[in-house]
């Protein structure tokens, strides 16, 4: 299944190396004037080529929509859009048209499919990711006309770390570095860290943090459809990703009750505001207009610059040279995609939510 | 939204204090034997009053299949069932007619709905997962007849842990104690550590590990319904859930790649194995045939024995005396809970697996 | 699968000689004030032994809700219900462990599942549709709160009609016969046709006419959930149903486009007018104002009071015994399942809606 | 919502004068070889153009597809494709930049979401359906590889009709004319009579009548996705379709049950077959094995080559001058049309069918 969402729902396609990617934004609001050289600007944030700790591979990435806007206006109707792939190296992974890599989803796909395109991990590819990032670009012009912004930075690489209080932080200063970090100092040191890693031919690992800030009561339909569990599913969804947690977390888990409870302010101010946030803007899986906040952690990724000691398809052993054009550390670049699937979340369950009073549903024309 | 699951699909209903709870599980695969004592024991594992650690509430939950079953085998119709309610104190609760909670989902339901139902938490309450350990033993008997099992145990309360390496535990001794842990040493620890901090009339977090074995390669949809993105969306629907992460997790983000990668053994077997199992056996978002693993991180509860400053709807302040009788710890009764919902998953994966091969589909009558 | 809807959602389970049917209604709007014994009155006009031309079956079809109410009023939760089964001759139907009847499901279900409930039908028994009408009944009331009226109506049986133009009779008669036909000379005429079929140990078919009112100018959500789509979907989801069609429909075949088209009125009021409604209240798959109708055709039941040659699961040939107590034509208790469906597709085509303009989607709290 | 199809699902894209349409098929399952010639063979029956019969518009509507295929064949991740549009008379439209059509989507589009694209009826346009046209040709080929073949033909055109039995007709013929009528003589008459029709600026309906054959006895998901309510679901999706019905349909309202009923042969064949098939080859809303049949009703079109009288957005009177290509009858290019959507639901139900039993999901790698 290639299909994001419940009342906003994004379908992608595509390959790595396949002609273009792509893919449908539906149920987009009628309404909203669309910036395209937003969506572009997102598309440039994710592509490859970008710095010295990212992938040399150099893609274009131009987004060209097909339909859903009249006069730049979203009409109601499906957005489809492509993005053409180019530079591509196809020879370069010849190699793997037999071997499977390690840790990698060249295995899984054929004891699923019982084939595979192999050439740049087919649709394992994170290439994929860029649809998505359109997608989100969409839904984030949505929602900034609702007030809602969504922000993520590089909160960790390998062992740096910038800390969990993101209140701490100057957001405004996360694209100021190639690796997406606030803080300035850490930002250096991660960049440092990751050009080492990259020397030796290997790849490290991250997290990425991201804040909702602007989000009304009332956002998340539980059961099923809690909140965090809408997010935990899309962010799971990213390639890399190997966990989520959203407010205290796993950190919560050695406190006391009383200490990570959130305290109502009794100044009177309504709607209700809490004193801390430990709850990550998230109670009983409905927002409760505290900022949401939540991390997502990735791995290092499988694909070293190094020769690979694996098996073919018929399980001989083979020895995989080191090619391609790989990231060290793909955290800088998960960065815009994390918030693309969060703001595909969340307009999601801006959608979601109008029906939940019948006073919402009154209408007169 | 109450639904979880594509073609395997449970629906819940049910508020803490309503007159029953229940659910319908429906595309159940036909020709599954049920053993219906083995679906109530499960709910037993779950049910409150099992120990001194959990709450004193006493709860018979017996529950009555009302639907799709034929001389004891699922025809493939929907499985209806309820569970009635009883031992209500309601009154227990008029105090939160018009007080809001602290770091509960009184303040959120109101916001999102207009009104709630203040009795025992009402739908917010985590007495609706007893309808998923239901839904969630139908689905294991069915998992089983297929090779696959489920197992969760109890890794963390508080600040005591038993190590992140399960492999190195006899999961078979989770259920002789309490906690659910299947290290005794560890588990007499968690209990006294639970038991002192129920004496303050605190709570505190801990965290469930499940193991799925068994599960062959090929189960998981990419890109949007991969086994991770469904298993964390599953797991942080449960009440008091906070994180999650499978194989590596969180603790792959400072490893290296070299050390990340789990290599192919090349001793000609096949299907293909892996030497190590830091993927937790999905790569690519599909399983690999290898053991699946993850954890889910619950945070202190919010309801605690001690008197608490809050406000009600008006904004006033008001302090809620401590009553009720509530879990101290979560994390014992989650264990069922969380293999539940695993089970859900999994059952959902093989029958949309099923689907992806053309050769899977020749049929004859 | 057994779940109707997008947002307002039923979930049904139950077959006829179970314990109990019921489902799960989710998605219903939070404040709705609700008359149970509305809900009551919609599944009496459905239930069986009404009068001499329905089956002399005795169900008194009682209705318990479980869930989804405080004080009368929705909260946005799951309702979950059930109707216990009572008055079973399971033995009535002993034949049929192993027989198939002729245009029954017995051998349809058996092909799928490898097994099936034979007592009564099983699910395929219409019984499972007075858990619809509950769900329609809820349904109902949200729209009734919008402005939004369905009501249906015999229009045929057998060669006996009452003409395609519903606007030339005086609905407020069709609860005023057993045949539920607002022209009562045409009533009576249907009622004896129905009699003499019944003697014969025969069934006949029929029509039931459906007619929405109020609707609002911009349900339906092209291409894939317009709204005729929908309704067609849902009416031939009722058992017994062949056919379906709206407005001027298998009519309009005959017409030219100059006779068809509805000419918008040219006196200047607004919201737009039609002159004629042949387009039957929709146009591109959305409604425009005017009033819904459509037509629902149902065949004449297979069960006769005949017997019957056929086979059984070896492929032997049986002879059947007329057995069992069924109704010579269902169209009249039809009509209370097809308003029940209609509201059902209304009011999530009303939650679909809510998304379509960015304006509705602002929000204070 | 513009997605059809639950496993095996289709999102379109596109309207009639944007850039592209175009949409993604998700669901295909993997090894399917594909002849993609055959896909564009498809495309080109639908395409305007073609005889004296159909609009004089011309578009060569070639397909391009970006994804999914590996040298040919499915891999089981989605295919992309576009369509380019061409030959676009955009001025042709811009009397309706501010007035609306009578019988057209003009006034719903605009009372739905705000605003519309008035070029050549956007998303409203028949156009959108070639793409459906595509997603139904691979859905073809997969089934082919089942045996199961679709074919669709021209039953009705105004008054003159082909009658109700397709095993009269050689459906081998049905392309041999502009038509696609497979009796000749009826051909000839309907071919006449839509240029009368056309010569007076006027449109006319028809039936498209078609039949599946080859389809295993067990498709269809009870109750709510009752394989005549997936069809009928599908066929009312199509623009200008106002009604279906399957088997006997709406004529078998006026007979009995004694007449209706399907005997099964008594000679001891196995799977059983029928003697007549009244049901249209669906019992209880499952296949049963025989020839699957049924008939979609299409209006006569409103787009008239005649000055109409209508209104603007502010409900002021104006005068649409006859402009455009238009068809005088839109059956013969609803054929391809309808074996799309048809195609589309039969590969959906097959894929859904897999989880009906569990020794369906025994699995060995």
């Amino acid at each position: 299944m290639n299909t994001f969402g419940n009342i906003f729902r994004f379908t992608g396609f595509g390959e790595s190396h396949g002609a273009a990617i792509g893919g449908v934004i539906d149920g987009m609001p009628a309404g909203v004037r669309i910036d395209l050289d937003a969506v572009q600007r997102e598309l440039d944030r994710r592509k490859p080529g970008q710095s010295a700790i990212t992938t040399a591979r150099k893609e274009s990435d131009t987004v060209e929509v097909l339909s859903g806007l009249m006069d730049g206006v979203t009409t109601g109707c499906p957005i489809g859009f492509i993005i053409r792939n180019e530079n591509q190296h196809s020879n370069d992974y010849d190699q793997l048209r037999t071997a499977f890599r390690p840790s990698h989803a060249d295995y899984t796909y054929t004891a699923k499919y019982g084939l595979r395109d192999h050439r740049g991990g087919g649709r394992s590819s994170a290439r994929e990711t860029a649809t998505r990032v359109v997608a989100g670009a969409f839904a984030r012009q949505a929602l900034e006309q609702l007030g809602i912004s969504v922000q993520a930075y590089t909160s960790q690489v390998g062992p740096i770390t910038v800390g969990a209080d993101y209140t701490a932080l100057d957001l405004s200063l996360t694209e100021c570095n190639a690796v997406r970090c606030p803080d300035p100092a850490k930002a250096a040191e991660m960049e440092d860290f990751i050009l080492g890693v990259k020397r030796e031919g290997d790849t490290v690992g991250g997290v990425v943090t991201c804040v909702v800030k602007g989000a009304p009561a009332g956002l998340g339909d539980p059961v099923a459809g809690r909140l965090g569990a809408q997010l935990a599913g899309a962010m799971l969804s990213i390639n890399a990703a190997k966990g989520f947690d959203y407010g205290m977390g796993f950190d919560g888990v050695g406190m006391r009750g009383s200490e990570a409870i959130d305290l109502f302010r009794r100044d009177g101010s309504m709607p209700p505001r809490t004193l801390t946030n430990h709850s990550g803007g998230i109670q009983g899986g409905i927002s409760n207009g505290e900022d949401i906040y939540f991390r997502v952690a990735f791995k290092p990724v499988a694909t070293l610059m190094q020769d690979v000691e694996t098996i073919d398809a018929e399980g001989n052993p083979v020895t995989l040279k080191a090619k391609g054009r790989h990231d060290p550390c793909v955290v800088p670049r998960a960065v815009p995609i994390v918030e693309a699937m969060a703001a595909i979340v969340l307009l999601d369950a801006v959608l979601m939510n109008r029906g939940s009073r019948i006073e919402n549903l009154k209408f007169k024309i």
